[in-house]
């Protein structure tokens, strides 16, 4: 009894490394193939929702869609059962991406439409990083997080600046343009406000009055200004993220006390006061 | 007689603390209702614009509205009454705004057209920054604030540059492109290459002929290599801020050698080893 | 009859410093008022374009702008005459604009539709920086034109691939795309190719088949990525003239030799090995 | 026999330096001939794509693009003759560029449209940069290359998000807007998600529901925010660049006391004062 335990054991173990390492082989091989199935999935519902192809092949993607689930699904209950802790994958980001990924498909039961959601399962792709040279792009991957979350803030001060601008800019264009070009209500103003300060331009909606193609020119070398600011903000960022990146790099540690030295001309420690050797 | 001239002071007191300060937890419960009531006001007139709904919730739209004015000239009156020094409100950019927000509604007996502008109230929304954690925003505003002011001159220098072009571009297509593909005038060729500069780019005007199309192509080429300019130089002035602040953050003179320690831990001159003393 | 000479000699200073210089009262009213007058000029001419307004008022337009072009032609002989080397003036930069800004005028007699190109003056605008705090603004101008300048090169080079890449893909594009939507043409093409790099996008012309669709989304992300690269140039040259500036300012001179010292921590002259003193 | 075979040698010689070097005034004339001709073979194509010039000198057009053909083969078979390593010359870029930029025209004997593919020669452009001052440009060229090469990871990284982005926000707006304005398939509805995101904006498909135009503002304003990303990686490479170049130029250390010397100039050390040996 207790042999076949161990067994079972050993046979957890050995899923585990395949399925969560991919450091082996067999592990490398598994997340590889696991993407391709994942990228694949993807490319069938977004054929799906194509109406031609659909009419034609309708049941060969039904058929090879629902193959792909059932298999996602014994993954899932692979990935639950041969972990010692369970919980940590199921309610870890991937674990959440994992599980949605697969509900559409049987939700699709009740709810007809709903299928076309399972391309949700594209978050899956981000996996990719995981199955990669970790510590590389970790490292780009950290150096983006840094830079984005040292910008967070100003972006969203920005942003949030932005959009009172594009209110009022909507409310203003709302009354000079009036109805017929297309500035039908404040909201819908707005969408066009942020739609030419982002310089998007659809032209769907575009002033045809003399003052409101005036406004207008001014809001767009206004963008033209603002587009710089969030720019600026995230370039210095990386640029300082950077710097201290390469501090780091040419940094000494202290022999006597294991304070780090940045400063490259420094001949004491500033910490201890010990003579540095520079070689 | 004294006493009620005192009691009325302390309320008084008691008011200007909850209005004005968001220390207090009654201040704090008043500034985020006050936005609250701020923000259904901002949707209510966006939604009044909308034909349909206001078909349909005319009333409904017009007293909430009414109320909401009502509360608001209230809340106007009590800031000036509770204050030691109500010019100095009034004549404050949230009192202007503040004033500004109410008039519409009540303008609106006389010029009809006018309650569409109560959507200034939008500007009321700024009052957020005074409610959140002041110091660490405004920290972030003032940094936006001290780069934008430093590009200003840069900014309005380039801005005149590219209006003298597009003028100048502007009546060059109108002579090569004529009236039939939209460019009927030079205001709106002007306009229109505006709209290209900034890549904004509706389409509601676009070159027909080639060497129209060739010249389009030109401006279009140029806008990029401008487009770079004020982000240059705002991303430059950032840069700065961020530079210059860090180091000012942590710069001391060493007092034997002259040399300038960065390092606020420093407890040992990096160059000749002297002693330094924190503070 | 030398008095008279010498009277006219006079009157030929005081009208020099009227015209050309910008410090006397005379002089900023006089150059103001130009301002004004160049500034009226060309937006008559705009006003003449448009067509009802042309209608209406045809005879005014025509009168005004023959009493401006009349003005101009006599401050041009103005400048020349009293100014001791006219001929540096004729050849300067604004001696040519001056000149053809008056040309067209005379030149409508003979070809009808060239009263357009009295646009041109826009360019007399540019004095405006003249007269405005030179030591300021020129210290702006030159900053923008060194970052500029410095970048130049790069740009070129840049926008020589770029060319080049737009006629390869829009060649791609033309036998993808075909005639029906809108790609008649290789040089149409690459037209469109540029309106899409340089992320414009009227949508006059826009890809319809499939496979046109991904080749366009590439060219998208391209461009994304492209956009970046000017911005990068001038940015990095931006902040290097702006560090070397921060460096002029923090510069010291060696009191021995007159050498520049750029090291804020420099104890001795890098030249002359003179001892310094930090204060 | 040998004379004869020494002769062709030489000859063989000369023309290799008229062809492949540049420095000689006639193989400065042969190279800027060549450019001539390669620009005017690329207009000739593209002209032909033009319906009604073909119409007009249709012979013309294909005479003289046999004529340059014919010059092209003529030169490639004189690269491979006269090179001692033909090889070498056969598959390297500019080997494998003259090869397919002569095959479309005989090609076009069997595949009628193929023609049009001759464009390629435009990649023979590229040969003006070994034309001009090497040195110069290629110093601007590698400096890109470097930054462009130091960012490659990280817009790599960057990219995949984005198209990850697409994905999900294409099959929401699919879902959300519906057949009638356009979003037909999850893949079209992408093809707008990374026109929207770029900013490019054609407006040939435009959400028409407020909820679709909620969404695309969010999408619109995200795209703004990431438009800064790639920017600012690129130009803190450019930047960082810039500066360890400028550092690495002039950088020395001094003999007596360690402090690192950046001024080339220096002829004492600005920290102890000690002569330095400028080699």
């Amino acid at each position: 009894m207790r042999a076949l335990k161990s067994k079972y054991d050993i046979l957890r173990q050995k899923i585990y490394i395949v399925i969560y390492g991919s450091n082996t082989f067999a592990g490398k091989l598994f997340d590889l193939t696991l993407l391709g199935v994942i990228l694949l999935s993807v490319l069938l519902v977004m054929l799906e929702s194509v109406q031609q192809l659909d009419a034609k092949y309708h049941t060969f993607l039904i058929v090879s869609e629902w193959i792909i689930t059932v298999t996602f699904t014994l993954e899932y209950i692979l990935r639950i059962i041969c972990n010692r802790k369970p919980l940590n994958y199921i309610f870890s980001f991937y674990g959440i991406v994992d599980f949605i990924s697969i509900l559409p498909m049987y939700l699709s039961f009740f709810i007809p439409g709903s299928r076309m959601l399972s391309v949700i399962r594209a978050l899956r792709l981000l996996r990719l990083f995981g199955i990669l040279d970790l510590v590389h792009f970790t490292g780009q991957e950290s150096q983006l997080k840094l830079a984005i979350k040292a910008s967070r803030t100003k972006i969203i001060v920005f942003v949030y600046f932005v959009l009172i601008v594009s209110i009022l800019l909507g409310a203003i264009m709302y009354v000079v343009e009036g109805k017929e070009s297309g500035f039908t209500s404040i909201p819908v103003s707005i969408y066009w406000c942020i739609v030419t300060l982002t310089t998007v331009g659809y032209g769907d909606i575009a002033p045809a009055t003399t003052l409101g193609q005036i406004i207008a020119s001014c809001i767009m070398i206004m963008g033209y200004g603002i587009i710089a600011v969030p720019t600026g903000i995230v370039t210095a960022e990386f640029a300082n993220a950077k710097r201290n990146q390469s501090k780091d790099d040419s940094s000494r540690t202290c022999p006597s006390c294991t304070s780090i030295i940045y400063n490259e001309e420094a001949r004491f420690c500033h910490h201890c006061g010990e003579k540095l050797t520079n070689d």
